[in-house]
């Protein structure tokens, strides 16, 4: 037999609570502030956009939060989600490191994201709410949620990126098989679309205005709520079952991570994977160097300013501590549109300023290059937002080759790039180029940021 | 905890052999001919196309032929592969019925096909050749090859039928990801191809005719083989791996299969799931019904002839006796590109012959209504050819309704829709019709069968 590649769970190790990195934090997250008063925010403040369930878990010190039989009803379907050895990839790189890396793209929507979808449109059915809003970029958060709200009977409207609706119509028609609406954002349904539609009718739009939309509808109908993809800490929750099962199959591969990578646009799959290894090194474990990256056209992490900010271009939302590029700022229209996100989730900026994590940013050229050579090497193709870990888990082992070391390197490959080959094809005809933010553009958001005397 | 779902295997339980049908036949199949001789062929005749240990599997009585450690290697990848129970489907249509499917979408290349595309590309470069040609519809065969290719270093020249080629630029997108070249059938790099095109520059192609080309380039070099995806008898016998872990799974669940239903162009997904149940009968083990669903626009079961045939276009192929609607037919440019094949696979003919099986045609649209309402129950997109396996389990459901039956059926859901997105968006837009092949050209292509006066 062959060496082992492949580490998969039993479905009765399935994780049966998500793990709450609060509880082990040295310092507490920064509150969330109201954009009125600036006094941090109450669980009647979020009410109107979330059900009870969600914002008592956006706000929990518990250290383990239940998952819902439900719930897990559902991600049996495709959880535990198996872990590979990248031997075939070591073997190309000529790499003495160990590449392991943990694939979410087993799911029917073809990422992470149905790990947080499937709870939100459970908890939003269970408050009897028949709508749900959201936004979505590339299309896997939006055709997750489609998903989940076929399985709840859960109704699912979709505001999509405008650049990302029309370069990747399959994923809306993805979305439009499991039954959902997707509209391109901004819209005219919308104050917030409106206002920008009448400044430039061909806005290529950003996730920062879609979440305006989808909340500005949510907020206006007691049936409806909103759904957000990543940044909040109970999106972030929801995806520990990822770095959960990860932890008993590197048990099982007989093998221990040295560094963690992930890609960050939002911080969702990224937070999923680390933050049960991280909490395990709050409790005293081992410390392991932990790595983010994000696109170098969107650099929330390595290029933003940790301050309050919005959540949305339309400032519906409350503020949060973040790192921002500014919630005015439209990143160019690269192809990992999932990480077209101005801000960063507070939970992981707060990691970052506390130097538990490290930040890295690729170009999406490098990312494709990556892609293209895992593809060959592993079969599977991943996502452009992917690409981003992929070439990061590249980087650390090629520095391994250099410095000579062994180390044991283990990444998220948050979801396969069925849905994203005509960048691919881009890619191959010479046509993708990378995308180089406006740096005055850039300036003028951060100079926007909502002035706030911090409390405490 | 809820029903369960989901069955899944060990490793170990990974079959260690290949499942060889013929070995339990209670009458022989007809022999395959040389289309000069009409006499018929031996090892030797088909030596310029297939490396031997294939040529062998071929014509091999043994009942059961060892996996080679390196294939399974690459099997564990995603084998052993899911089987479901469909209760979200279930309860979606009332039924009394059972209704499990085993899923082989799981695959890196989303279909059963890599099952036979990785042993293919292991034998032949076991056997010194650097370069395999092929032809594909779909893709789904072509991107398979072309992912087995990358992970031998065999280089795999994929002839595309035109008219998927420009449907689904993402298959091929696909193919060039895994290093292999995709050529639009019929093309100018051949004899047969340009036999064609003189007639018609616009022709949309077949597979038949794709066949042709790839044959033709295979048998001019010595270090260059020909790959097929379905039809010959050793590329059914790869795909029983599919069918061995669906009776170990229905085990598992606790049910036995009343009706096991699968999809047929070729033949090959359906002989993988079926050919294990029948060889158990055969043996003496209990009867059940066993249905192929085929396209209503390419009904070779249904309404061909039981002939001797060429299996290409251009009439390079020996003949050998099957379902043939004719060699120069060429199907309507329907989306279940994978099943717009003249012939079926000789086996499962013979089958058909001998009363073991059943089978039944839909049109597409029946075939698409059918898959959506699969997505949004079950959340898997099935590829265009999978719908029509999905819309013959979901009558075979309905049937058990009108009746009362709670049978337990298994259905074969071959591989998912991701690359074919824009057949559902056609369909939803009301766009997709069902087409029809035309009577008098089929009556001509029939008319045009070779004469052979049958041996023994």
């Amino acid at each position: 037999m062959g060496d082992q590649v492949k580490f998969v769970l039993d479905e009765s190790q399935m994780p049966k609570d998500w793990y709450n990195l609060a509880s082990d934090l040295p310092v507490p997250l920064p509150p969330v502030l109201h954009p009125g008063t600036k006094k941090p925010v109450g669980p009647d403040d979020l009410a109107p956009l979330f059900p009870m369930e969600l914002i008592l878990q956006e706000v929990s010190q518990q250290r383990h939060v239940e998952i819902p039989e439900p719930v897990r009803d559902v991600y049996r379907q495709w959880r535990p989600s198996p872990l590979f050895r990248a031997r075939r990839l070591e073997q190309a790189l000529q790499t003495p490191a160990k590449i392991y890396y943990k694939y979410e793209g087993v799911s029917p929507a073809g990422s992470h994201k149905p790990n947080t979808a499937v709870p939100q449109a459970f908890y939003n059915r269970e408050a009897g709410i028949t709508k749900l809003t959201t936004e979505t970029g590339a299309g896997q958060w939006g055709s997750s949620l489609a998903f989940a709200g076929a399985l709840f009977g859960v109704t699912v409207q979709v505001f999509q990126v405008r650049v990302s609706y029309d370069q990747k119509p399959y994923r809306r028609a993805l979305m439009e098989t499991y039954g959902a609406q997707c509209i391109a954002s901004p819209s005219n349904l919308t104050q917030s679309g409106r206002a920008i539609l009448e400044k430039d009718a061909n806005h290529p739009g950003s996730l920062g205005i879609a979440i305006s939309e989808a909340v500005e509808l949510a907020a206006q109908r007691e049936d409806t709520k909103y759904a957000l993809g990543s940044v909040l800490n109970h999106v972030l929750m929801h995806q520990t079952v990822v770095g959960q099962e990860s932890m008993l199959q590197m048990e099982m591969a007989g093998d221990d991570p040295d560094v963690l990578v992930g890609c960050t646009g939002g911080g969702s799959n990224f937070a999923g994977l680390v933050f049960p290894w991280l909490g395990q090194q709050l409790r005293g474990g081992r410390k392991r160097r932990i790595v983010a990256v994000e696109p170098a056209a969107c650099p929330s992490l390595t290029r933003g300013r940790y301050a309050y900010d919005f959540g949305d271009t339309g400032h519906l939302t409350p503020l949060t501590k973040m790192h921002t590029l500014g919630s005015t700022f439209t990143p160019p229209g690269f192809h990992a549109g999932g990480l077209r996100y101005p801000g960063m989730a507070p939970f992981v900026s707060h990691l970052k300023e506390l130097d538990l994590i490290e930040a890295s940013a690729y170009h999406q050229k490098n990312g494709f290059e990556a892609g293209v050579m895992f593809a060959r090497a592993e079969g599977i193709v991943p996502a452009p937002e992917a690409n981003h870990a992929v070439r990061g888990a590249i980087e650390e082992a090629l520095r391994c080759k250099r410095e000579g070391k062994s180390e044991v390197i283990l990444f998220n490959l948050c979801g396969h790039g069925h849905f994203d080959m005509q960048a691919y094809t881009d890619y191959f005809a010479g046509k993708l180029v990378d995308q180089h933010y406006d740096e005055a553009e850039l300036a003028m958001a951060l100079a926007g940021l909502p002035s706030v005397s911090e409390p405490g």
